[in-house]
């Protein structure tokens, strides 16, 4: 009997991951009608995140009100997975750009309502939290989250506030004496899979905030706050982050979880495979199919599929990536360890017709690899 | 040590099956180095015919001073292989289109040119004739080369002629006695792999006279010509050639085949399996690779790779199809004996886009299949 490993990152704007599962699932089993299909769904931290852990490892999804992006008051949720240890937190759940639709401005945000959930599976007694970062409406640094954990932010008058991104510029101390104390014995990880600085011109406001709803007069006010709030890190907490790669993810929550919550930044793909245990699934697995929406350099620096093929390699194991398209120069991925890389592309049309038809083309073409396979393996 | 086949069809307008062959062998030996790799370039009957099986088997080829397509003299050729014993002939070669250029008309061109290849096939002593059609710029019928090989075709006077085009519908009787007695000792081979008729509407004339040249007018009066003629095979010959197969190819020179040469009108491919001694190259291969512009429900009808796959099917050999684009509905292909097929398209882009990137895109789709089996099956 053969043993598949499903771990296929979303086709952006085509296919989900889950979807993609299915789809390969059903190919497998046309062929090898009696094989261990293993489907994980990768998180990328954005929304649909905790719903990808869920399914991976199984777990239990909670209902929590906290507040909103405006401070309003929203039913949230996050996943406890791992008999209840692990809680896996997506920002967007209640700091997401969905949530203020037409009324964006991520001058006025917070992630407050992160901090919450937080401290919600905290009492809970999770030893471990999964901070999904993506998709997220807010550039407040990550300060919201932190007060709503204990950390007293303070203005020139010395009244204590929850600054958002138009009012980092305000703060003039930052107390972290306050914070939850049950964090302590938390590990937290933040999934995050971009390299941008908190400030300047490739940090969190210059280069994400314009898609939250901010004007070019709005963005300088946003990175002169992120700059102002690198400053009181530096004095107050003794952390210097300005070089930090990450610490711009997410309106600078990249940035706050480091500073106030001490978490780890980490690739996105580790986190998955750390948490689903992707080494011990690995063990008897005939093949491991991922894929993603283009292969190229920039992926193969790192993102999903060279992540998974540093396992893959060293287990031996044949890694084959069905993708949209191919880029140029991405030789290394073999050296890397991806043992054969596939294009859905069965006709030349251009992506938005391809678009159209991926569904069916992923079908066709793992359907194809795994008649070919079995054929050649006889 | 592993062995390869190499006998791809060509992807039309973009490579051709000797490029493909040898862009295939660079990508395979990339991964094996020590492989023996057969190339087979795949003659379709017309123009590059000769070469084609001069490539795959080895063979001579011989200038002879024949008549062109208006009867002027010319330089033409044919191959000789097999030692000696077979003769290979691409009518293209002095009955053909690119030989007319701007003063093409179908009414006024012959085949004589062919006949007379032919009888200098068999005086060299020739036991086979293998005859491509293709290309051609004549709609006589293949009058022109029968008369050339001693034919006689005499119009109501009771005067001999060669008829052309426009004069079929002048032959009162066909008069095969004076045959060139040596072709009785010789077999002749049609390559043919179109389904039309000799006349009608979906004959010679109407299908292909208009790429050759002839205005509304001309068609109706070649597809006269053609059904006069017809007449006269039944007649004289005791021949009824209206429904065949294929007697319409090349301007009704596969009726002609038939009718004055007693030839057999074969699929292209299965006279170059044939030729090649297909079947005994087979022994001890690993891999047959193949391929086409485009595979479809019309090329499992019988096209190269379909007419490869019948025989690597029985002889239990991997057949891989390398292809531009895949049609719908092609799984038949797999029970018919294709192993796995696999599209070159490694970008979304539209036909126009993808045939400028078309060579490189076949040395890294054959390069990725190379190694994947490689390392799959280590």
């Amino acid at each position: 009997m053969k043993k598949f490993l499903l771990i296929p990152d979303s086709f952006k704007g085509t296919m989900s991951s889950s979807e993609i599962c299915s789809i390969m699932k059903k190919a497998i089993l046309n062929n090898y009608n009696d094989a261990e299909v293993i489907s994980i769904p990768v998180a990328d931290g954005g929304e649909g995140s905790v719903d990808a852990f869920l399914t991976a490892v199984g777990g239990e999804k909670i209902s929590v009100k906290v507040k909103g992006p405006y401070f309003e008051d929203i039913t949230s949720f996050y996943g406890i997975i791992d008999n209840g240890k692990t809680a896996v937190i997506e920002m967007a759940a209640c700091a997401g750009l969905p949530l203020v639709e037409d009324k964006a401005n991520p001058c006025k945000t917070t992630t407050y309502g992160v901090g919450q959930l937080i401290a919600n599976a905290v009492e809970r007694g999770c030893k471990k939290i999964i901070i999904g970062l993506g998709g997220s409406c807010t550039n407040d640094g990550g300060a919201g989250a932190a007060a709503a954990l204990g950390v007293v932010f303070t203005d020139k008058a010395g009244k204590s506030f929850v600054p958002v991104g138009g009012t980092l510029k305000d703060i003039e101390h930052i107390d972290k004496s306050k914070l939850l104390p049950a964090l302590k014995q938390v590990e937290v990880v933040t999934m995050c899979d971009i390299d941008n600085p908190l400030f300047g011109e490739s940090g969190a406001a210059y280069v994400f905030a314009p898609q939250k709803g901010a004007t070019p007069e709005m963005v300088k006010e946003l990175d002169f706050g992120l700059r102002h709030l690198d400053k009181k890190i530096q004095s107050d907490l003794n952390l210097s982050l300005s070089e930090l790669k990450g610490a711009g993810a997410a309106g600078g929550m990249g940035c706050g979880m480091v500073a106030f919550l001490g978490s780890a930044l980490q690739m996105g793909i580790e986190t998955v495979l750390d948490t689903v245990k992707f080494d011990e699934l690995l063990k008897g697995a005939d093949y491991v199919l991922s894929g993603e929406g283009k292969i190229d350099t920039q992926s193969i620096r790192g993102k999903v599929v060279m992540g998974i093929a540093k396992r893959t390699k060293k287990a031996n194991i044949p890694l084959i990536a069905i993708v949209g398209d191919i880029g140029d120069g991405i030789e290394e991925a073999y050296e890397k360890g991806v043992t054969g890389i596939f294009s859905i592309n069965r006709v030349a049309v251009e992506f938005k017709d391809a678009k159209k038809r991926a569904k069916q083309d992923l079908y066709l073409t793992v359907d194809n690899l795994m008649r070919f396979i079995k054929s050649i393996s006889k």
